[in-house]
């Protein structure tokens, strides 16, 4: 089976990007998934999240895996210009809310897009970030369509931009957008 | 770099699914480059073209290469049940005009359709199709909408479809879709 989902596939292509050597950063921790996958796949990761119980439940699942090489960041991702000034190989985000917790607190497309842009100007040569779009239920269309409109338009001098999509699937299967630094 | 161009997209997920065993089937066969690849990679392949001076490159190609493994047939290839009835594991188009050629003699969304509803019910099971559709310049904008109209529509208990999309570049690059059987 060559075709997994598009969050295994962002997983995917992330490991053929980063290494041991690498600076990361997850932009939306949530329960921890992206985070713990940096910080197995490389050398420091970057983890935000406006949320505290986001946090804590990261902060538990690497503590159980014994991981010391991510640092927490209680503030929204589109203040990542505050805390990081390095060039980064890997970014990732998964837009949404917090599964689990209230659908009212959201990611949402101008604090996402603001984020995006502040990330592509930290990603170093052939440095890749992972966008996966969930959209559907109750939320998250105005983003889908915002964040779209806003990757057409990037100078594909610099970056490369890939939408997967899955095209006959029922029930809104997130979509993945990857953006890669020339 | 781990984004490459649809074209090595096509053939980077296709080597995850043939193997040495695999029968597998060139729907166009052009100037031969899939061809050659999946001799390369398949343990036979049958190639398909309506042009004569298509099937004369490629037969050109392999030779250079001394491969004897590929069954060149002079025939659309909607006909593809008059030839196989074996299942294949993989099954490769590239929809469009031939390359250097008159740009009138191309591929068109009636015949396409029905060539890939009939390699549907040849793939075997995890077997792999992969749809290179190119339009822009002169040609190809309704094979694409109509194709992607009808890959939505496929039964997702049975297969899976993705798309593969470049969202910021000029000039209309390819569009991959693969459609896997589950």
């Amino acid at each position: 089976m060559s075709l997994k989902n598009n969050l295994a596939m962002a997983h995917e292509f992330m490991k053929k990007t980063i290494t041991k050597n690498s600076i990361t950063v997850d932009m939306t921790a949530g329960n921890g998934h992206d985070t713990l996958f940096l910080a197995e796949h490389s050398k420091s990761v970057y983890a935000f999240d406006i949320q505290e119980k986001a946090l804590n439940n990261t902060k538990d699942l690497l503590n159980k895996q014994k991981l010391t090489n991510v640092t927490l960041i209680h503030d929204g991702h589109e203040n990542i210009d505050r805390y990081i000034q390095e060039p980064v190989d890997g970014v990732m985000f998964n837009l949404g809310f917090l599964p689990g917790y209230d659908h009212k607190v959201a990611t949402n497309h101008e604090t996402t897009i603001e984020a995006i842009k502040k990330s592509m100007l930290l990603l170093s040569k052939n440095g890749l970030m992972s966008i996966l779009v969930y959209h559907g239920q109750d939320s998250g269309f105005t983003e889908k369509e915002k964040v779209l409109e806003f990757v057409s338009t990037i100078d594909d001098n610099q970056f490369k931009v890939l939408k997967l999509s899955f095209e006959n699937q029922r029930n809104y299967p997130p979509i993945l957008i990857l953006i890669e630094k020339k």
